[in-house]
């Protein structure tokens, strides 16, 4: 065999690649991955950025999974290996023809092509599954609510959407929980972020109230200094508390009340807006969008954050 | 951005990886391709051989092609960038997650996982069309029949095997014919081997006398020496003929005539064999397969010299 390597190395075309930022977003069906990517996107703009989501690269489509003994949770079930080589490739700006999984009629169609460009979001069941998955990303996110609260979220997406019964998705989240335990959850412990929205136990808020939420940071990537604003004056309903994360080490909790009040999220929300070192206006105002009209300040802040550290990783 | 090249590389699955042989076949469409690489696949056995097309990665379907002002055969009209992509991968020992055109119903479905094995065999209108792709293979191959024979064929497999009337080939082929030259026909110049399939001038053979074959042998890689066998006794239905190619360059020229006897090509067949160092039994009797029953010996001597260069890349 001639020296091909070099041969392919030489042909490679010369312009200059740049490689985009990556963001992984992981965790379990339903804890609100697309929401939080919709809102990074849209604060972006599209023109700078690009997401994709893993569970396109299902290997079977819904009939064939019928007659498999695991469920789209399980790495078999999965093109783990095209993942690991498609993120490489957008991670050293190379496009890629990305397969498609039509989520409303459970089949694999014909594939797209996606240009990387600067902030590629990568969101999905396992974008955190294997080390050289890890390997790929400057900014790793899981999202862990309470079980209770996803499957709530499950039911409502899943009956509303996609065509199921309130039964169907029981009886579905029922048949995924060992994978869920053996395969997505693990992918907790190697988030540089952890965001659990949850009520908060003991509280009586009227319905309607937003969720809270707690954030983990963990000192595995840099955090902008909340310290110093969070620590001034009495406030409540937002604030940052020294921890141990599950294994012991050290963390920052973000606390951020559902109930809190715009002024103090705000408070924090400038903080790390101007610690990027932006002096060109407020934060983007369309952080937090939930569905329809509504809007959750704990969504904003974690927004904020993880546009902090996609800024923060061009430079 | 953290050093995240080093750590995607020492993320990197460790099992060494064995780079396959590639072969590209290219040509315009229905001149052979597909007979040529079922031959070889069949020779050097599915479990050691894959082979893709590269049609496959056609951009649109065939609906949309309809709006567009140009064919199938315009780079514009195909992933040329993940074609390139594509084969370096495959060369480099690596699975692909390959697209898939339809040529019954014309539309891009679901793609298909290839896994390199030793010899991988890529044709199409266009494996050789950049820099990059050519640096991908060991062996390149280019079928270049006369344009009254492709027409005959290409009449033959559309209107049985795809659907179409006559007209509607007819009136294909002139619509193709700019892109044609303009972008398949260049690809000549850089094959290895040019393989011309064409009835004899002159020559009054009954119906059914099988083609002849002129294959050029450019010195761009290293053939089996035949000059020997060729040159003793008298063999005038097989050849070998100094020549010079089209820029002047030298060339051989081996000529088999359609109405050689099994005998003269068996000598050809057997030297080529030979000189392989292999001393188990004779060339695979599979060689030379037309559809059905019939069979071609300037087909077998083609299909016999490649496998002697895809096993003498292996070494």
């Amino acid at each position: 065999m001639p020296h091909k390597l070099m041969q392919m190395q030489r042909a490679v075309h010369q312009a200059p690649v740049r490689r985009p930022v990556m963001l992984a977003i992981a965790g379990d069906s339903a804890t609100g991955k697309t929401t939080l990517t919709k809102g990074l996107v849209q604060a972006l703009g599209p023109e700078r950025s690009t997401s994709i989501c893993v569970d396109d690269y299902h290997r079977y489509d819904r009939q064939e999974r019928k007659e498999l003994p695991f469920t789209a949770l399980h790495p078999d079930c999965n093109y783990v290996r095209i993942i690991e080589q498609h993120l490489q490739l957008l991670a050293t700006g190379q496009p890629i023809l990305k397969p498609v999984y039509d989520h409303g009629t459970g089949q694999l169609t014909r594939p797209q092509l996606i240009e990387p460009r600067d902030f590629v979001i990568v969101e999905g069941l396992l974008p955190l599954h294997t080390t050289l998955t890890r390997a790929c990303f400057d900014v790793t996110v899981y999202l862990n609510p309470p079980e209770e609260v996803r499957r709530e979220w499950k039911i409502k997406r899943d009956t509303q959407k996609r065509g199921y019964s309130v039964d169907q998705v029981l009886a579905e989240l029922k048949r995924r929980e060992p994978e869920s335990e053996a395969f997505i959850r693990p992918q907790r412990s190697s988030a540089d972020i952890v965001v659990r929205f949850a009520p908060i136990a003991g509280r009586d808020d009227p319905p309607g109230t937003p969720l809270s939420a707690e954030l983990l940071l963990r000192p595995t990537i840099r955090h902008p200094d909340l310290n110093g604003v969070l620590s001034k004056g009495d406030r409540r309903a937002i604030h940052l508390k020294l921890a141990r994360d599950e294994d012991g080490r050290p963390v920052d909790a973000l606390h951020v009340h559902g109930y809190a009040p715009r002024e103090e999220s705000e408070v924090v929300e400038k903080a790390i807006w101007s610690q990027l070192g932006v002096d060109v206006g407020d934060p983007p105002d369309t952080l937090g969008k939930l569905d329809g009209t509504d809007r959750s300040e704990p969504l904003a802040i974690t927004q904020l954050l993880l546009l902090y550290h996609l800024l923060e990783a061009t430079r």
